[in-house]
This record gives structure tokens, sequence and C-alpha cells, in this order.
């Protein structure tokens, strides 16, 4: 198949419904945000072997390369819009690759809520790779920032942390110990869930907000850099996985990446508003910490000590 | 050097001149088209041994890279406004290379006053593969659309025709016959000259517009099928490399891609104004044909006869 009949057969159906991709026919897209509003606009690359093992069944690795760009909207409080797709074939791709792929968007493009606009299918001579690039809409002046966070704010992350990370070690090795079934972690890693509806409600509440792509001590770094201020993580409250803990647990929790979960600080005085959206949300938002002066990044355990991270994990003092 | 540092020395500073980048902080951009108009949003991947044969000069590679993406911009009319950039690179980058790369992109991003306003870099296994997304605006309702040629306009090509196939021939094999200094054809390919000053210009004399990039007999069937007619081209009117001629040249420019100039229509009546539009532009602006009723693309020879062609190039009847 050309380039052009695998954009007709598999492609267009999924651009149907937005009227600005110009049923994917014109060199470009149009676009206007909504009255009021300003466009926020990501764009994220995934490789093989780099961001997927590669045997995954491709409605997976289509649905995670849509997904983490969906979690960078989240981030913003964005409601999404549309997406365009930059896909480079190795000349092995087959037509059942291609439909599952393409299945894969328009599953995750339904459940939400987002309409292919544009892009790109060319054939590549190395592995294949896929660049999406996501656009959203806030209403203007309200997106969520990194560089908001202030002093004595408590820091929150959604859902629970390290999921992914162990995911991907059980891909690995099928043997790993887990304490729930491997699916729940294979699905964590495969299938992360864009906080989108939560993204949005903390537009009034967060002063900072970043999703979780690179573990949360890194992560918790970019944001206190871009706000000048410094952080202080207290272990024994991090949201670890069901039935899991120990020493390692709160290493992957700390370090593991791939988490896409919402980390956001916001003033103590929200704390009942947010109690409140967990609720409501039916996902647990943690307090795990506080802002602090300074421009550190501390996590003390259960006594009260400094843990000490290096890049290999963390070792205890 | 990790994703953090190259994007703090190669890749902020690009960036430093549009708020809406927010300094490469956030997890995305902020976008607002200027009052009055829309966005035009396009996405090309371009990737090694495909659209570069891999030995260029980096700064020649992002330099394509981003005119390709403008070219797609010139052909719907629109002003540049931001781009994005997806970077997968393989462990053997330098930073040499990057550092090179980077300077492609800011002496493109400069002569065009586009700034760059996002993006990823990752590692990849395999070979290098770069996507950008580019951003314009047009004034709302003002974009060049292909569906819009009607029976009897003209047909109109910028600049000519073959140039880059016959560069990438040059590049290949530095021993091919060139009428012009090898140079000239070379730059063509690895430097394609985006048209947004004509497309601008174009917003109120064409009927149908698109980029040239798979060839213009290709290019134009796409623009008939969005238009629903037909087209006569005149072969002895091809605007051919100076000095090229006969039956090679012209299979060249009517199948050879790469090109990037824009094919568009108009009707009669603006002759007199798109003559004016290429003296100001110091641009050729060459009609080579009318549209017609039905579907078919023909091409006519000096003599009137139907040049037929096929895949492989094409033959005389």
């Amino acid at each position: 198949m050309d380039e052009f009949s695998i954009i007709a057969k598999y492609f267009k159906p999924l651009a149907a419904n937005f009227s600005g991709s110009l049923n994917l026919s014109d060199d470009a897209a149009l676009l206007s945000p909504p009255e009021g509003h300003e466009l926020v606009i990501t764009k994220d690359a995934i490789s093989h072997c780099i961001h997927f093992i590669g045997n995954e069944s491709p409605d997976l690795i289509a649905g995670k390369a849509l997904r983490v760009n969906l979690s960078d909207l989240a981030a913003m409080g964005a409601q999404p819009i549309c997406y365009f797709l930059a896909l480079m074939l190795p000349a092995n791709t087959t037509e059942d690759w291609l439909e599952k792929f393409a299945e894969g968007l328009k599953k995750t493009g339904d459940e939400f809520k987002i309409a292919l606009a544009g892009g790109d299918t060319t054939r590549t001579n190395g592995s294949l790779s896929i660049s999406i690039t996501a656009i959203g809409s806030v209403p203007r002046g309200t997106a969520l920032r990194r560089n908001g966070a202030k002093i004595d704010d408590d820091i929150y992350v959604s859902g629970t942390l390290g999921d992914s990370a162990l995911g991907l070690q059980l891909l690995l090795n099928p043997t790993s110990h887990a304490p729930l079934p491997s699916s729940h972690f294979i699905n964590r890693y495969l299938t992360p869930q864009p906080r989108i509806s939560l993204g949005i409600a903390l537009r009034d509440i967060a002063t900072a907000c970043m999703d979780i792509s690179d573990g949360l001590v890194q992560d918790l770094e970019h944001t206190c850099t871009a706000s000048s201020v410094g952080a202080t993580i207290h272990s024994p409250l991090l949201p670890l996985p069901l039935g899991e803990g120990g020493v390692r647990a709160i290493e992957t929790a700390l370090t593991g990446g791939d988490d896409y979960e919402l980390l956001f600080t916001a003033p103590p005085a929200k704390k009942t508003i947010i109690e409140q959206l967990a609720k409501t949300l039916q996902l647990p938002l943690t307090c795990i910490g506080k802002i602090t002066a300074g421009n550190n990044v501390q996590i003390l355990d259960e006594n009260g000590k400094t843990i000490e991270l290096d890049k290999k994990g963390f070792s205890h003092f």
C-alpha cells in the first residue's frame, strides 16, 4: 500500500468528525480555539525499544502514544481537541498491523474526545517511530503551569506511584514478584490514564501542576526549579500500589517513570476541596509533602531521616 | 548529555523570543491566533535514507526538515508563527552534530520568522528521525485549499520544476550530466524554498493551491480530485531548469519530487495581476495549462499528442 491508500483506508475515518482536518485532503489543518480560550500544544515522540518493547499489540502502542500526549494536556488543565500523527513505518509493516494500530487510535480518541486532524505517513529504513502533536484548549489565562508553587503549599499526587515501572519489570521478566495480579501493573505501563478531568478541575485549585513521566523526584525538581522553591516529601505518605510496601516499592515510587499521574501543589486552605474532588473523580489525591524555601527536594523516611537518592535508586542514611 | 541538558543548551535559545513556548519549561506550549485569524497546522516527518541521504551537514538536515513544513504553510497561504520539534537521536549522536543541527534550525527559523515552541528529544536505537509540526495563521476564511479549482481556470506553478530531483541524482552520482553547476541543483534538493510570500499574496487570487512535493502530476491529480475537475498540461510550457531541455528534463519536471514549488489555479481574469506578482516577488509564475471538465490529468506534448505516464516515468505515443 502506498502512503495515500494507507491514509484513505486507516486514517481518514479517524478525522471524519473533525471539520478542521479538512478530511486530511489539504496540506494542513485549520483550527481556531473556542471563544475566550487559548490553545495548549504538546508534542511527544515514542520509538521502538525506548518507549515500548516491540512485541506489544499495535493498538496498545497507538493508545500509549496518544495517552502520553494527553497526559501533557492534562498537566496544563486542557480539554483535548485534536491531534496530528507522524508515523515512520519500517518496510515490513503489514496491513494487519496498520489496522490494529488505527483501531487503538480510534478507541483512545473516542474515549478522550480527541480527533485526528492531520499528519504524515512515511517509510523508514530504521525502526518504527511515532510522533504525536496533541492540541487542547483552556479558558485564556487558566492554564496550569509549573512555575506557580509557593512556600507552604501542599504537594499532591494522583493515583498510585511506581505501578508502571513494576509493570515494565513484569513484562521483561514475567517471574518477578508482584503484590497484585501482573495484569494490573502491565496495564498501567501499557495503558497509562491521562488525568484530563483532574487537570480541568485543578485550573482553579492548583498553584503548579505537571505530569509524572520521568519519576516523581526528577519531575518535582523541575517544578521546584520553575517555581524557585524547594520541597520536602515524606516517604510514608507515598501512595504505593495496593498491597505493595517496603524499601523497594518506595524506591520505585520515587524514581520509576511512566506513571503519568499528576503532581500538583495547592495552598493548605484547599485541602477540603481537594478531598471532595478525589471523591468526585474516584481517584486518590494524596498529600505527600510541602513546598519549602530553598531549592532542594528532600525525601524523609518514617523516622524523619533524609533518604539520599542516586541515579541507581536510593540508599538509606 | 541527557535530554534536559540538550534542551537547555541547544533548544531553549531557539524559543527565547516566543512567549508561548513558556521557555520550554512546561508540559506544553500556549498559543492564541491573532485576532480574526485561524491557525494552519501541518506535521511532516523526515527520516534518514528516505528524505535525506545521511551524509549531509546537520544544519542542512535541520533546515530541510523545517522548510518542508513551511512549504505546507505556504500552500495554505499562512504566515508562519511557531514550530514543534520531535527529535529521535541515535545513541552515537555527538554534541558537534547537535550544535550544527540547532544552528540550521536557528538560521532557517530566523529567515522565515518562525520560533521553536516545544517538542521532545528522545533516544532511538534506530536511525535519526525528525518530525516537525509547524503552525501559521491566516485571516479567518482565507486559507488556500485544494478543492476550489474551477473549469477554465489557468494552472500555474512557481519557480522551475525538476531541479531537486536532478540535485538528488547529482548527490548520488556526481558524474551525472547537469546543464548548470551541480551546486545549483544540489542546493535545490537540500534547501528548498518555501514560497511563503507567494502563498500569502495568493489568498485573494488563487482558487486552489498546494505545494509540489511528490511530483507535479501526482500532486495535480490530488488537486483535481479535491476539486472534482480534470486538467490539461502543455509540456512545452513547463518551466525547466535554466539551460535544461529534452524529454528527460520534461519527465523529471512532471514526476520528480521535492520541488516544494506552489501549484495553483486562478481564473483567466487574474492573468495580469499574477504577472505583476511574479515581478514583485522576482519569482517565475508560469501558466502550464487549464482546468477541464472530467477527472483526468492529461499531458500534451509540443504536437498536442498525449504523453502517457507510468510509474517508472513516461512514454511517448
